[in-house]
C-alpha cells in the first residue's frame, strides 16, 4: 500500500522490486487489494507490441477520506479520495481564545459537512474520517487534550455528531505520518518533523515507525526545557521549547525587543505571523522584526539541537503554518545554530528543510491514518497500526 | 540467547514459551548452540520417574569475555565467563585530568591484565573484549570521543595493545544493552537509562531495541539543554544537563550555595560524591550539602521529564557511580519533580528507580556486546548487532 501510494501507478513487479516482497506475495496481496476494490487496474495493450502491460494504481472512486486538522485558530477539513489525493477542502476560522468543546465540536462538523458538499461528495461516500486533535492522547480508550490544560472528555459527544467510522489522534503522529508516506519519511529510516504553530511539537520516525511512547506522547518536544525557570508556558510549565518558538512565544520575544511595536499588539496570532515576512521584506527591513527572527532562530536550533542530540535522526523537517511563512528566514540561521550546538559532529551529515508535504500535514496525515483503520477494519491491512481512538 | 541468559537454568519447552517461537525452530537454535559450546545441556534422570529431563544453560567454560568501563576517573576491567557470570575485576584509578590517548590506553591494558590474572585466566581463553569509550561513536570506521572535546583516533594503536579480538562502543550503548538483558529491559517494551557519573547521558530502549541513533549518538541528553545560555559545560555549548547533573556540576551547585564549603574545594570527583551521603546523614545534616541535593534533584527531575516529553518510556533507570551513591536521597524528589514537570499525565504512570544491574552497568553491557559480537562471528546469532567498531 505504502509502495503504491508513493509510486502513484506502478505494476506488480517494480512493486516486487521497491518492497523487496517475492512476485508471489506481491501478487496475493495486489488480488486481495483488487478483490476489495482498494487498487483497480488498467490494462495497456494498443500500439504495443508483445505482453500487454497491467498498471496498478489506487482506486480513488472506492469512496471517501476526510481529514480533519483542529487547531487552535482554525479547523480544517480536507476530503481526499481513497487514493488519497485531494479532492476539496474547507477551512473554519475560530477564536484561539475559545477553547470549549461545544465550540469545537460544531466548528468540526461545520467544516466536515461544507468539506464534503465541496467535493460533490455525501457522507455515505465515507469510508472514514480521521480527526487531529492538538495534545497527547494518553489513554487509548479515554482521549485527553494534555496541552493547554483542558482536558477533553467529550469524544463520545464528537463521535455521536460526526456518526461515520472516526479515528481520533493527536497532530505529532498524524504529521510524522504524512511525513513516512509522502515526504522525507520515505527515503528516511530516521526522521523529526517538527510541527511549528500555536502549538509545537515534534513527529518522530525511528527505524520507519512512529515513535508513539508508552502513552502516545512522545514528541511533546515543544513542552520539554528550553530554559529551566524561564517564560511561563500555557501548559503550566517554565521555560518551554513552546514558550519560545510557538507564535505567542515569538510575539513575546518581539514584545521584549520592541514593547511598543504594532505588532507586538496584534490580537490575532494568524494575522502576527502573516506580517512578519512582510515586515522582513520591506526596504530597510524592520528592525524588531529582523530581531525577533535572529532570535527565534536561535532558540528553535538549540531545541531542535536537543532533538539531535537525543533522538540523532537523519533530517528535521519543519512543518505547520508558521514554518511555510517564516520557513526561508528561518531555516539557514537555524542548520547554523544546530550544527553550533549539537553534541560533537553528530549533526554535520543532518538535513533541515521545510516539509515537502504542503497543503497540511496534519490533514494529510490524520486522513492516512484514517485510510490506514479503514483497510484494517475490512481485513486489507495486516500490520494494524495503532491509533488513539 | 537472551531468553537463556535472563532464565539461567531452562529447557527447551520453557525457551519456546518464553520466546514465542515454534518448538521447531527453538530445537534447531539449541542443537546449533550445543554444537558450538555455547550452551550445555544436563540430562536429569535420577530419582525421577518417566521422561528424564533435559536442562540448558549457557556454557561459562566456552571461554572468556572481558569488559572495559572507560569512565574520566577510572578504568574497570570485569572478566566474566561466557555465561555472563562475573569471576574477577579489578579498578584502576586515573586523574581526570590527564587524558592523553596513551595514558588512557596504559591504564586499559593495564586493568585487563590485571582482571585476567584474578580470574586466573589466560589471552588465549578470551573469546572477545568490549571497550566502553566515553562520547559518542560517530562513524562505524573512525571512533571518536566526541565529549570532551578530544577526539580519539587512536583506535588502531588501542586494537594492537590489546591484541584480543575488540569492540568499542560507548558507555550509553553499554548501559542500555546492560538493562536490556539483565535488568528491567527484560519486562519493558521502552525505558530509559539515565547514566550519572562525571560524564551525564542516557540509553534508550524503544519496542525492545537499543535507539542508536544515524551516528550512534543518540542518548547524549546530558548535551541538550537544560538552560538556554546557562552553564557553561565542557562540551563547549552552555546550558547541558552535564554542567548541572555530571559530578562538576553538583560540585558548582554547591560552590554557589557555599563558596567558602570544604567540600566546594575538593579536588577529586570520586571524594567529592563520597563525602556527600555522609554529610546528609551527620545530625543535624550538612544545610548546604542538603540544599545542593535538593536542588540537583530539581535539575535532572526537569532534565527527566524532557525524555519523557519527547520519549515518553514506562521506566527510567538511573545507573552510574553517582546515582549508586546518592541514589537513595534523590530518586523521591526527582519523582517528584517530573510529576510536576512532564506534559499532562505522561509521568503518571511511569517508573524512576535506580537500576537493579549492579557491579557496573557498563562493563557488564560492553562485554554483552562484545559477547554478541563473538557469537555473530561464529555465525550463531543471526540477527547481527550493530555495534560501533
Amino acid at each position: 500500500m505504502h509502495a503504491l501510494l508513493a509510486a502513484g501507478e506502478t505494476n506488480r513487479g517494480a512493486l516486487a522490486r521497491s518492497t523487496g516482497l517475492s512476485a508471489a506475495t506481491v501478487a496475493t496481496v495486489v488480488s486481495d487489494l483488487l478483490a476489495g476494490g482498494i487498487v483497480t487496474e488498467v490494462r495497456l495493450t494498443s500500439g504495443r507490441v508483445g505482453r500487454p502491460t497491467t498498471t496498478l494504481r489506487l482506486n480513488g472512486n472506492r469512496g471517501r477520506i476526510v481529514g480533519v486538522d483542529v487547531a487552535e485558530t482554525y479547523v480544517r477539513a480536507v476530503v481526499f479520495d481513497a487514493a488519497l489525493d485531494e479532492l476539496a477542502q474547507t477551512e473554519v476560522a475560530t477564536d484561539e481564545h475559545h477553547d470549549e468543546p461545544d465550540y469545537v465540536i460544531d466548528a468540526i462538523v461545520n467544516a466536515l459537512d461544507t468539506a464534503l458538499k465541496a467535493a460533490d461528495a455525501t457522507r455515505d461516500d465515507v469510508l472514514g474520517v480521521g480527526i487531529s486533535l492538538p495534545g497527547g492522547m494518553q489513554h487509548w480508550a479515554e482521549v485527553s487534550v494534555v496541552v493547554p490544560n483542558a482536558t477533553w472528555h467529550h469524544i463520545d459527544r464528537l463521535r455521536e455528531r460526526i456518526g461515520l467510522p472516526m479515528v481520533v489522534d493527536n497532530p505529532l503522529k498524524a504529521i510524522a505520518t504524512a511525513e513516512l508516506w509522502f515526504g522525507e519519511g520515505r527515503r528516511r529510516s530516521s526522521m523529526v518533523t517538527v510541527n511549528l504553530g500555536t502549538g509545537v511539537g515534534a513527529g518522530i520516525v525511528l527505524e520507519g515507525t512512529i515513535l508513539r511512547g508508552s502513552q502516545n506522547t512522545a514528541g511533546e518536544w515543544g513542552h520539554s526545557l528550553l530554559s529551566f525557570e524561564g517564560r511561563r508556558c500555557r501548559c503550566g510549565r517554565d521555560g518551554c521549547v513552546e514558550a519560545y518558538v510557538g507564535v505567542a512565544g515569538i510575539q513575546r520575544t518581539l514584545s521584549e525587543i520592541d514593547p511598543g511595536h504594532p505588532l507586538a499588539a496584534e490580537p490575532m496570532q494568524r494575522e502576527f505571523i502573516k506580517a512578519l515576512p512582510a515586515a522582513l521584506e520591506q526596504v530597510p527591513p524592520d528592525p524588531a522584526v529582523a530581531e525577533t527572527i535572529e532570535r527565534t532562530a536561535r532558540y528553535l536550533g538549540s531545541a531542535i539541537a536537543d532533538l539531535v542530540a537525543i533522538v540523532n535522526p537523519e533530517m528535521v523537517t519543519l512543518t505547520g503554518w508558521t514554518a511555510w511563512a517564516l520557513g526561508d528566514h528561518l531555516v539557514p540561521a537555524v542548520r547554523l545554530r544546530v550544527l553550533q550546538e549539537a553534541p560533537g559532529d553528530s549533526a554535520a551529515d543532518l538535513d533541515i528543510a521545510v516539509s515537502s508535504v504542503r497543503g497540511g500535514s496534519v490533514a494529510t496525515g490524520i486522513a492516512t491514518i484514517a485510510l490506514e483503520r479503514f483497510l484494517g477494519d475490512v481485513g486489507l491491512l495486516t500490520t494494524r497500526v495503532p491509533t488513539a481512538l
